[in-house]
């Protein structure tokens, strides 16, 4: 029996570098589905490209219009192949109108001297941490065991770090990929509700993400939990700014950044 | 008389959404034109658009292929105007050949609740830094004051910390813009170099700058100097990300992320 996510990721590939999608129930945020979701498709649909070259490298997708739950179109473009990167746009159309558009790099992970700076936050065992759930109204989060080391969204107390450290995983349990890595690089929820204390009209405008994890690196992770933490740089302006990392053991697999756009709830 | 940075992000607007540009050869790097120069000047041309929507909030720019000296065109499209914001999406083309894709969001700055987590790194004044100069077959720096209060790439020293503070500004001086900011996101260079202690090899792949900056603020920083710290994350796979700020006074004006492809010293 084929995992959830297998499910939701799936496409079917058309004519012209065109990859058929639907949205899966499972995974529907408050209003359509999860961002993380979207993205795990895409990264999906493009390493099913005859032309793809080596592994996912950089992602961006930017949520320009809410995708509606039902069927959707990617449109791929491989723009330029070099030896050692190849560089794809793509747009996410539903009914004729362009939802989502973005770019990718592919390209071989090599062996080189490699080195990790970021330092991996302290967190006690993944099973001696609480799973918790959101509310009902979401669906996404039911497919992943959340493990709050902190930052947890706890009723309407406001705080002055805007850090969440979880460790995550697929329920059920699956071996770890880039469309998986992808979809848990959004996993962490808007930081703008930690420090208000509540939830927000908050959405993502634009997310990045680099894949620093070689395909060895993957397999060797397996299903284990990752622990991803996540924080803000500056809210202003209606906008603010997240970082996320994801640890697998003592490995930075990817990092993430995203734009979201809040609505202030003190005017 | 202009100054040399606007003589280098000048555009002539062309049909359908089209702009002419010219690489400037005192924004050259050691091939073609440093990387912030087409950033600032892609930033510049799609504000000069008549439907452009309030101001640059997030940037994506893919390096595909060298920018060749001499003069390419910008092929901009808006894929969607929202009430809070504008998703873009545009190409460099030189020579019939996409050398460069990208995207961009556009939208008004509102006045809003703001914070920042972030934390400015200590420095001594401005005028206390020594102001360095790279080598001379690097043309862009020649633009800059860039006073390093640390990681300044000195011989042969390897160092364990990826590190760069350093103070920036035009020179001659000229009043801050969001050109600038993203001229000023790329001004570090790679990280490995600091790491090996040398020059290798080494290119930007994907660029993403989020602007936190208001107009308001902008005009208040002037012709100062912007403080910019920037790191890697993790080097391995023949790639490394680093990210940095950029700070005016106590204001995080920019925050940037980018992939960066490196030849390894040691294989």
């Amino acid at each position: 029996m084929a995992h959830v996510f297998d499910d939701a990721v799936a496409v079917k590939p058309g004519e012209n570098g065109v990859f058929h999608a639907h949205t899966h129930d499972a995974y529907n945020n408050m209003v359509g589905p999860y961002g993380g979701i979207t993205a795990a498709t895409v990264v999906h649909a493009l390493q099913q490209h005859p032309d793809a070259l080596g592994d996912p490298l950089a992602l961006t997708l930017n949520y320009a219009a809410p995708v509606a739950n039902g069927a959707w179109d990617l449109h791929t473009e491989i723009v330029r192949t070099n030896r050692t990167n190849q560089h794809w746009t793509f747009r996410i159309v539903q009914n004729d109108a362009t939802v989502s558009t973005g770019s990718a790099v592919f390209g071989p992970h090599r062996d080189t001297w490699s080195d990790t700076e970021a330092v991996r936050p302290e967190a006690p065992a993944p099973m001696e941490v609480e799973d918790k759930d959101f509310p009902d109204f979401i669906a996404w989060d039911k497919n992943y065991e959340m493990r709050f080391v902190t930052g947890w969204l706890d009723g309407s107390v406001k705080t002055d770090d805007s850090t969440s450290t979880v460790w995550l995983r697929d329920r059920p349990e699956r071996p770890l990929d880039y469309p998986a890595l992808a979809s848990m690089a959004d996993a962490f929820f808007p930081r703008a509700f930690l420090r208000h204390g509540t939830y927000l009209p908050a959405g993502t405008i634009s997310l990045t993400t680099y894949f620093h994890a070689s395909p060895d690196e993957l397999a060797a992770h397996g299903t284990g939990h990752l622990l991803g933490t996540a924080r803000a740089a500056r809210f202003a302006g209606g906008h603010f700014d997240q970082d996320a990392q994801l640890w697998g053991g003592d490995v930075l697999l990817a990092t993430t950044h995203q734009l979201v756009y809040f609505k202030d709830p003190t005017t």
